[in-house]
């Protein structure tokens, strides 16, 4: 065996000895299948910046920012010190602190729609509290939502989340496809699904449920239907849709809050009732926030006679939390978007180079500082058209090994990137080149497939 | 005016403003109602050990813990070091971490139910996944709690969480009350709820469902039940029934993890099929961890051809919490349990002596480190008996506000303390005087109120 060949076994022995022992107490071994890797996940050591090293030693550039939730790659030394300082002081306590109110008022000032927000741990809990203040504010059941969107793992927002050919049935009228075994039939009864970007569809298949319909639920960049932004006529119709018939638009914006400086959102001449926030404004930190229109936000107002919608939560709002959230937000200012993005476009534009270059079938969607590669000359402009059957899957699957292994790049499982404020035009060329090698790794393989 | 008039003045000054501005950017001006008070929350400036002091530099002993979620009070020196060291590596990474299997197998080893565990966000998120595995295990949808039992806010968990008399119905066969306006009628339909230590009633509910239920869910000290332990009895027949017909048994121990050294369920003869657990096991950061028996553990495996139980999240099991959380674990060795729980046993005594020297019909329950005080002579057995009407709740409050503000004391809302290692005997004594005082202070209401 030649030296790299010795060192290439003694790192899988780590990683793998590391896994085993993680298969006897965790069910496959992680705790988020999102880390889920064959024939072993990756074990992170320490990270700096845009460069996270593996626990073999191996640095790796950062495209993925632990599902685009670091806005400014890892230990950023603002937000590191500011929450050496609370710490000191306490993580959390029975009591308000300064500092939920003053991250609340940056929310608030920054994104045009948030007149009122609460904290919560997590975009899922997020994406549930805001789902339950429509239902409550209106008095109605039933949430619609397009197929395909990911809305994290309250089993209502779940519904459709990876419907297939075999079960999605017609496209005019979407079934409502369960994720996990056992849910309960009502809950998919009172999951209402569209075609996103389809105002056509979408409008009949509102009108259907429309005395019903509590909130229509929009990721405006979905990632999983494809990274495709939503067209403004769709979000516009959507929203005239939603005051024509007593119900409210809903922006999950976990994700894409990042996209702007006032959200996705901030690109349309309509605004959503409610919003719910998550991964970049907690600073490195769990977090999800939920906020929008007064009157909506009322029914969780504690000083009423008969609270609508009680909430709470132990670590929500926390100290630790939203002491990091509010530096990272400060650090992501107006120029610091401007410049994530410009610099995430130049990615896109050397990425499409390679493609020319390597002459292979494969398209970019995406927005922002986000984008998505697809295995298909074409982009996917629906969920249905971004579906992956297995050949795919598997040929996207081989392309990440080989820019994780040989180009020493990290994307996300979709193949996507969500680049942080630490990366600089010297890591946009080597993730530009390892494309190319990429794709030209693939190509003999990629031209088998029909397309 | 007085100089203490006159700080207490300045005092009122500073909390409400800020509590002003908060109202303008948060519903209730609090992102948790937990913290909720009028006429206005208080604000922590700073906490050490069992210490808290608020804004205007006055300091509290504390009994909360953030809701029971301290077991070693506030910046403990050990999680602080430990934490700081992890921060300067990064908070989380799209990989996984040595850290969560250490932590994973701190758990396993020591709660004896556990064979496999996952991690979450919150206490929400480990209730509302154990309930779904349930699900995906057994292939039905609904669940069965105790009235009046929390458990999180997944609307599912929620139902009956606050019935009172005006709704709650027959004992017999108690509704299923929606907490939050706007549930939907399928999720109050596939919740089913008894009433808790009623062996006779709660079989009879389940027998009528007996083939739809796929778990019973125990919190085995049920704070908001009144903080009454379980009886042995009651929980086996819990278990002997689910085994009879094919369902789970499943126990919420996020709060009560801390009651033994293997949770409160190492007390009886029987195990849970699956465990939530949160609060303690942080050590002071956002969490949550759901785990039990291999077998039914699998629906999360994402080694499986079809995935019955696909689970992830973007914080789940980062390195920050899993690393306090198995720091703080570490210290609550048996001894330091042993000893927390002896020393709890104290100031229940003395407390007792104190409702005797008093005089006033006041009573307490209670286990491991933790205890509920209810103006009551005789002890709540039931939720039903455990509910308080609108006069002794504001009685309850006035001895709360009375211990914060002669006592310099803070407990939780319902008059519970949760204590942590970091209270001495002196600390004790000081509870056990400012409750003499306390009810000497509203013995005149209280005794005009019919027991």
């Amino acid at each position: 065996m030649s030296h790299q060949e010795k060192k290439l076994v003694k790192e899988q022995n780590i990683q793998e000895s590391l896994y085993r022992e993680a298969c006897e107490v965790i069910p496959g071994g992680v705790s988020r299948n999102t880390v889920f890797h064959k024939p072993h996940p990756y074990y992170a050591a320490h990270a700096a910046g845009c460069y996270v090293t593996d626990v073999d030693g191996v640095k790796r550039i950062d495209f993925a920012n632990n599902m685009a939730a670091l806005i400014h790659g890892h230990a950023h030394p603002a937000i590191v010190n500011a929450v050496i300082e609370q710490l000191q002081k306490g993580t959390a306590y029975t009591m308000a602190t300064e500092a939920e109110l003053r991250f609340a008022q940056l929310l608030c000032n920054r994104i045009e729609s948030l007149e009122k927000v609460r904290f919560t741990n997590s975009g899922t809990e997020a994406v549930m509290a805001m789902m339950k203040a429509s239902r409550a504010f209106t008095g109605r059941p039933k949430i619609a939502k397009s197929e395909g969107a990911y809305h994290g793992t309250y089993d209502f927002a779940e519904v459709s989340q990876t419907s297939n050919p075999s079960n999605w049935g017609d496209i005019n009228k979407p079934n409502s496809v369960a994720l996990v075994d056992g849910t309960p039939q009502g809950v998919l009864d009172d999951m209402i699904i569209f075609p996103f970007n389809d105002i056509e569809k979408t409008l009949s298949i509102l009108d259907e449920h429309a005395d019903h319909i509590a909130a229509v639920m929009i990721d405006p960049v979905p990632h999983r239907v494809g990274l495709v932004p939503g067209n403004a006529e769709f979000i516009e119709a959507l929203y005239l849709w939603t005051r024509k018939n007593g119900s409210l638009l809903i922006f999950d914006e976990v994700v894409t809050l990042r996209v702007n400086y006032g959200g996705a959102q901030a690109r349309y001449k309509v605004r959503p009732d409610l919003t719910a926030m998550g991964k970049i404004i907690g600073g490195g930190f769990p977090v999800g926030a939920f906020g929008g229109r007064t009157e909506v936000m009322k029914v969780l107002d504690p000083r009423a006679d008969r609270i609508q919608f009680p909430h709470s939560g132990t670590f929500s709002a926390n100290p630790i939390t939203t002491t990091a959230g509010r530096v990272a937000m400060e650090l992501f200012d107006e120029e610091a978007v401007i410049k994530l993005n410009a610099l995430t476009q130049t990615a896109i534009d050397q990425i499409k180079q390679a493609i020319n270059v390597a002459d292979v079938p494969v398209s970019i969607t995406g927005a922002g500082s986000m984008f998505r590669i697809h295995l298909n000359a074409i982009p996917p402009k629906t969920y249905r058209e971004a579906f992956q059957p297995k050949e795919i899957n598997a040929l996207i699957n081989e392309l990440l090994d080989h820019l994780y292994h040989e180009g020493k790049i990290m994307m996300i499982n979709t193949c996507a990137c969500m680049f942080s404020t630490v990366i600089t035009q010297k890591e946009v060329d080597t993730l530009s080149e390892a494309m190319l090698n990429g794709f030209r790794f693939i190509k003999p393989k990629l031209e088998k497939i029909p397309q």
